[in-house]
């Protein structure tokens, strides 16, 4: 009869431990002796907040940082350039939708622009020595954007003054073959003045090679053929279609290399040595001079002289003759020559980059880097401005999230407008000059979204192996644009695709060259490196880049009308950069897949052996130790992911993910070699650095057999093929011993 | 009446509760979303350890090892030389003392030996062409150990073969002063032979200057002032003293560079690229012979022709004339010549490392190197096996430590021992070469002892700034050898003090050259480096270094019976090493105090304004923004070292540490520009490259003024002091801007 009550208060007794016992677990924090908990233990990737993020990207907002960045020509160091620059630090400041903090970081740069007095200028000289025709000096008047005073005339930047004058030939694109083959065909260069279509080599290259003949001046022209599908009439082109109208003229930088070119290796700061302009090497030898294609019609359709090759053929509608000169039944007297004025003016000009940080959570220490070029030639609207319009757009998404105080990122994120990259990647290179050290040591990758959109077909992303896994996560997550229910990923591989030996069936990611502000990144400084952008589809166009490429026709109604209505491809790229942002800020473990490398060697190394391989026997030289050295870089990065993957399934201590990460974050860094080519400036990468060689190997190898190719044995050329061949493999063993476990020997 | 049972209830109940929540707070680990309980937590600097490994480390076994090691020659790829490889991984491997791994890194190397067959001769010919007098080939077998097969005949190792023969001449030091006050004093320099005392230059140097004048040959002798206080008679020298005995000849490398001279910047693997040899440079350039000063006085005080200056006499017991030629009453008749004939052979031979590492607990992927060279010229007690003696008792004390299962670091250390560091820093450099991005990457410190012990007056370190803090901390905390009672540091300020600005009276740390291994890791590689050694009091000595360095005298009796009796200076030496060690591989926060490096800049910056500014000034270049790069330095350094104490005083996380940590040990490297000094091989440190400038300021900015010095302004001389400006000044912002806080832009 007692019993009950001692059961009530046994059960209330196990009621109230319990209490305690649920209390004492839940509401009092852990002491220990450990440091303060863990702030990094919670934090990986959110994917509710990627959603968020996704779904916050606003088209309509892209299209209206683009009406704004490309309102008026804003050409590197102008006032406009100037404005944006305010714009940007405004946007970036902003309390409700900026991020941490914002800076503009100013340089004294060497920019080469046309003279206002006296403008460049390309006049047919008859017999007499009088003018009877003139080149147009600038572009048609069509939209009403193309006649301010602030549309930088045509010119070819950093291509010496000069006034020749003489007969008139035609080389193609101007390479060493073309201006060999025009030789071959018995044709006079010296004195002449020589007029070469773009595409095939680099602008300035064609002025070096046709110096090298004597030539004295030279003209480059956009072919219909190259650009428009053939089409060059007005009634064709812009406005009427996306192709680019007659009088179009494609602006370009013709320097060899990049960065500013008085402060190689130095950040131009305003005390910073300069390089006497008597020792800048890189120029044009000659003047150069860029126009139209009516312009090119009317001197090419009338030379003299023999048939051009079936390859040099294009669609002035007309049959391309080789000159020299005119053809005594043309327009011109056959005795007719051009001259060629050029005035341009080298100035110091202050150009600023604008760099924007959000302060990550964990792991600050860590900069996932963001970026593109604020400058223009003209209105730039798709050339930098789409990209800027997207970069503008994600600030603006993170920074409200972040201002809300939502989130937070477990690494910081840096976003970076660079100035004067039209002149050569100017901004982006001196940035990199100046933190050096800071940038090596700590960025994870850099994501670079110059013209975010060339057309709406397709993605189309430039990039190192370590990339491609995190660029495939994202993509396969997003919802293409345009009709379908196809992912961005399954609508990529339609377009570009490859057959890997891991994967199978992928879209291809392209190699990065030094066509945009990653170039510093990924050749001087190692750092995992991607180019996004939309594009077109080469079944249905064969237009090198989108026509009105560097002209003033590339304006707002141009994207809005033609490359991209309603802005859904701006979407999808501000998405996919968003969203491999996020990835790599965000992730616990980083995203970046090193053995994704050993497909690249391998193809590498089979090029080599399937294309060099017999010459190199014939020299006694043995890819033996190549084969050694790539074997073991695949084997390291397979038991790496391996490692990686265990670990994932446990709850591993933030410091060993922290020192797995920086594994993969500094792999990149290990096939850096800055004595490897020190005759390319920049150039250290081992992997990517320029290939002048035909064969699809390592850079310094291809390249130094095909200058070996005709000497005899023992001579300089095949020891620097074999000094070429140690550097890669000291490359490749070294990287695969940086993949270790961190404790072996 | 009820309410007592009520209030014992509650009381009860209260019990309960509060024993539940003792129970839940404690018995029930925590469960959270975060990763494992971070193992870095407890994880610090244990001064138990420490004094554990402080008391174990035993004079007598450090006595019993050099025993060993120097019980017979062991010259780089001999037999006793692998022999002792193998001694080391046996000893790295011990089940109770040693590490977790050990292993051998092998190269093959170009070595310069004598010839065995025909041996370098130095004779004296008489006008008759007959031999009238030979310099002795061998030391003298004093104590039974000099006249080994394995003793190697001393030589200057990579002089070229070759017979040269004429008049003597004395040319002092044989530097480039010395070889044009001998033409001054009219002396024809054309075809002689050159006999040059050590000191003043470099080895290879003497020969260099004396062919820019035509010498034909180069004897090298020590001299008595130099190395003996004067004393010169058997019984005044070793075994009866410390001295040198009258026929010790020193050996050495006469190689310009470091590293293997056939791989510049490759491993040399079997399969690496090599030079031919016609394309290395930085050999001596004329037959090289060094002697002992027995036969130095028979040469010189038989020489005719003028007095020498008095800098230049010394203590063969005899006025130094300068020749040409011998002296008419002297022991030679004056017409007599002398001929060098020296027979050297450059082999590839097989050299190697060992690396030992015990596996850091919580940051095995940061290192800390500690190593020395293994090989000699003879017996080498003192150099290179007196410092061995105590890498392999620290190993000892520390492995059997973690064999028990009592200890393991925070971070891994790496136990090194060097091969053919004697013929130029190879294997140290090798392996740089090998693993440079795992290296540079990860390792926090290289610790360096060579000769341990080279008199047992006073400590003597050499070092980077960063290192000057954890040197004195260990220093402070260890008896000193000797009488008294002082401290290592107390005792080590009597002999090298300087007066700090920031600290006042402190033991002056010497600066890092490329005398030993230390060179490549600071040099070529930019990690913070330092060397120590015991040696002697410079009041009570004048000698230039322990007299019978590099000799065949160089015994395990004379370190026993004449420098370290008792070899308390060598326990010294390994208890500021091993305390050094565990401090870098133990603390929670590294104890590299970058901020020691402010002190170097400003006095770097003060010489420069002081000894250069007024010249820089009329060539209108200012150091105006070097001045502003350092007070930025020092103020990022300063505010770095405030965060770190803040912190310090909390419970920081492991990873903000971690975070800091990298920028303390990152520091250094953001010194380095690989393409500041393109000629000087593998010296890329800003701050510490050789300096052949007198003034003692930054070397670049040293180096390009004396050499503009007498040139206009506006030469190309003038133009390179103002890139090493720009370049010193980047390094400095650069720096700079490693050490703010991560999140800032």
């Amino acid at each position: 009869m007692q019993w009950t009550k001692v059961l009530g208060l046994g059960l209330g007794a196990a009621a109230l431990l319990g209490l305690g016992i649920i209390l004492g677990h839940f509401a009092i924090p852990k002491k220990s002796n450990s440091p303060a908990p863990s702030i990094s233990a919670p934090q990986d990737l959110d994917l509710e907040i990627l959603e968020t993020v996704m779904g916050q990207l606003d088209a309509h907002r892209i299209r209206e940082n683009l009406r704004e960045l490309s309102r008026e020509p804003h050409l590197a160091s102008s006032p406009r350039d100037e404005d944006l620059v305010q714009l940007l630090l405004q946007r970036w400041k902003d309390p409700e939708s900026g991020l941490d903090s914002a800076e503009a970081f100013t340089y004294e740069v060497l920019l080469s622009f046309p003279s206002q007095e006296q403008p460049n200028v390309v006049d047919i000289v008859g017999p007499t020595g009088d003018i009877i025709h003139s080149c147009h000096r600038t572009e048609e008047n069509v939209t009403g954007e193309q006649g301010g005073a602030d549309v930088i005339q045509p010119h070819a930047a950093y291509a010496p003054s000069g006034t020749p004058q003489g007969l008139l030939v035609y080389a193609n694109h101007g390479t060493e073959e073309d201006f060999k083959e025009l030789q071959t065909q018995g044709i006079k260069l010296e004195g002449t003045i020589a007029l070469t279509r773009y595409g095939g080599v680099g602008r300035g290259d064609k002025a070096v090679n046709a110096a090298k003949h004597g030539v004295a001046g030279v003209l480059v022209y956009t072919d219909p053929a190259d650009i428009n599908d053939g089409l060059s009439s007005p009634s064709e082109t812009f406005p009427n279609s996306w192709y680019l109208p007659p009088s179009g003229v494609e602006r370009g930088s013709y320097y060899k290399y990049f960065g500013d070119p008085l402060t190689p290796y130095l950040p131009a700061t305003p005390s910073s040595f300069r390089l006497d302009l008597a020792n800048v090497s890189g120029f044009p030898p000659i003047p150069t001079q860029p126009i139209g294609f009516q312009d090119a019609r009317d001197l090419l359709c009338n030379l003299n002289g023999t048939l051009a090759p079936a390859t040099w053929q294009g669609a002035l509608g007309c049959h391309y003759r080789l000159g020299p000169g005119f053809r005594p039944d043309g327009n011109f007297s056959a005795d007719s020559q051009v001259n060629v004025s050029v005035y341009n003016l080298l100035e110091l000009r202050n150009s600023s980059n604008v760099l924007g940080i959000i302060h990550g959570a964990v792991e600050p220490d860590r900069y996932v880097l963001y970026g593109n070029h604020r400058d223009s030639w003209v209105h730039g609207a798709v050339d930098p401005s789409s990209g800027t319009a997207v970069l503008l757009e994600l600030s603006r998404v993170l920074g409200t999230l972040l201002k809300k105080g939502t989130w937070r990122p477990r690494r910081s994120i840096v976003f970076a407008s660079w100035g004067a990259e039209e002149f050569g990647l100017i901004g982006s290179t001196e940035f990199t000059e100046e933190f050096f050290n800071k940038l090596q040591e700590r960025t994870v990758a850099y994501i670079n979204v110059d013209i975010a959109v060339f057309a709406n077909a397709t993605l189309r992303v430039q990039g190192t192996p370590p990339v491609q896994s995190v660029v495939f996560s994202a993509t396969k997550e997003i919802r293409s644009p345009g009709p379908g229910d196809l992912s961005i990923y399954d609508n990529w591989i339609r377009y570009f695709n490859r057959s890997s030996p891991v994967y199978g069936l992928v879209p291809s990611l392209g190699s990065l060259g030094a066509g945009s502000d990653y170039a510093p990144f990924i050749h001087f400084l190692g750092i995992s490196s991607m180019d996004i952008a939309y594009t077109y589809d080469q079944s249905k166009t064969s237009a090198r880049i989108y026509p009105t490429y560097h002209t003033a026709f590339d304006t707002f109604d141009y994207v809005d009308k033609f490359l991209d209505p309603g802005f859904s491809s701006h979407q999808a790229v501000a998405r996919t950069a968003g969203s491999i942002i996020l990835r790599l800020s965000d992730s616990f473990f980083l995203p970046l897949k090193v053995s994704d490398y050993s497909e690249t060697l391998r193809s590498f190394l089979q090029a080599a052996q399937q294309d060099l391989g017999a010459l190199l026997e014939q020299h006694s030289i043995s890819l033996g130790p190549l084969v050694t050295a790539v074997e073991k870089f695949e084997a390291e990065a397979a038991a790496l992911g391996q490692r990686i993957s265990t670990l994932q399934k446990g709850s591993p201590d933030p410091l060993q993910v922290r020192m797995l990460n920086d594994q993969l974050m500094l792999l990149e860094r290990s096939f850096l070699n800055p004595r490897a080519f020190p005759e390319e400036r920049y150039y250290s990468h081992v992997l990517w650095a320029a290939r002048t060689g035909s064969v699809a190997t390592f850079p310094g190898l291809s390249n130094a057999c095909s200058r070996a190719m005709d000497t005899a044995s023992g001579s300089e050329a095949w020891a620097e093929v074999q000094r070429q061949l140690s550097i890669v493999v000291t490359a490749l063993e070294g990287a695969a011993a940086t993949l270790r476990p961190v404790a072996d020997l």
